[in-house]
């Protein structure tokens, strides 16, 4: 017996297909799986009162679903808590790779890739899971790192709210490459081309009340 | 006659103070621009059929107003023309500026700086005004650059649509520092500390058909 396998990419729906420069869009797992483990922080988007709100947050990726995390007492948190069936939100990630600057005005951009996810988001009431969801955040910061702070306690697991978003509605959308001129301004004076820009780490900060002794891990060389 | 003084500071409303970490809150002008300024991309967040979408894109400021542009056929900008009165979003810029690491999985975090402006988003149907928002929006990636491309054409504004979103109900968000370990955690034998991030700029690397003799611009130097 053979097992079922997995499809390596995600269906696209009305909301992922974009208007425009649909050749920038992709479905592939891969794809998208590796522009959300790079990032540290997603914009999460809801609705409160009827009206849009956008927060930045850290999340964690398990396989083919994301976990967003906060206080008991913040406002998405409590609202996917109430909500039934869930929060309505939409989660998205972006990676700034360079300044596209074109000779005309109305063709600069910037290289860029990112992904948007749609769908619903469900408290997860499980303890096993939360703690999962726990790790899988702090390992998205800083991979390994869970297995090297304490985890949490009853009280912090109780002071804290999980909710979860299911990957199958998502699409990524790259743009790479130089400016795209129109063939009339190829003549003008304008220095043209692109700026890389990416996030570079600096040396690690110990603590100012760090105990003597406690080297600088191994995985943070990692980064 | 004196002018009236522009008052230094955005007034908070409900939805600008957080429900947590409200020392973190800040909403004097020059904090709030600062953050904007620094930015390339801001994410974008409306309603469509009933639910959130978040998207990342360009824009640009003057003074106390956001600028978005985009194709006359992209769906936010569609939705801000035909919507009325306006386009209820939220636009939020975010910094992320360490990874904070505590002895305890629970209080990692970031440092971060944020801005969360809420509002309705209007079209701009004033050629002059869409013109000045266009300019800002390539002084925003590149200051100066607007002064050294071809400013766009009639064909270009016509299939150009910017949106205005005026800063009044807007805040920012900061976290600095080291970790807050919890007094019982401070003999666990964790490292704690901050990593650093910033965005660093590469090369400028030339468009591959760029005419010999134009040199790299001095204010890509200023980056």
């Amino acid at each position: 017996m053979t097992a079922t396998p997995v499809t390596d990419a995600y269906t696209p729906t009305d909301r992922t297909v974009p208007t425009r420069s649909a050749k920038r869009a992709h479905y592939d797992r891969e794809t998208v799986h590796s522009i959300l483990d790079q990032a540290y922080v997603c914009h999460l988007g809801f609705i409160r009162d009827g009206a849009p709100v956008v927060l930045p947050t850290l999340f964690g990726r398990v396989g083919d679903a994301l976990y967003i995390h906060g206080s008991t007492g913040s406002r998405p948190l409590l609202a996917a808590g109430k909500a039934d069936p869930g929060l309505a939100v939409c989660v998205t990630v972006t990676h700034v790779d360079g300044l596209v600057l074109a000779r005309s005005a109305f063709h600069h951009s910037i290289n860029y890739r990112s992904v948007v996810v749609h769908g619903t988001a469900y408290q997860v009431t499980d303890e096993e899971e939360c703690r999962m969801a726990l790790d899988a955040l702090v390992d998205h910061v800083v991979p390994g790192r869970s297995a090297d702070s304490r985890p949490a306690n009853a009280k912090e697991l109780a002071a804290t709210a999980v909710i979860r978003l299911d990957l199958t509605e998502v699409s990524a959308k790259i743009r790479t490459g130089g400016p795209n001129d129109d063939a009339e301004d190829m003549d003008l004076p304008h220095w043209a081309g692109v700026v890389p820009v990416a996030p570079v780490y600096g040396a690690p900060e110990p603590a100012a009340d760090l105990a003597p002794g406690i080297a600088t891990p191994g995985y943070l060389a990692a980064l």
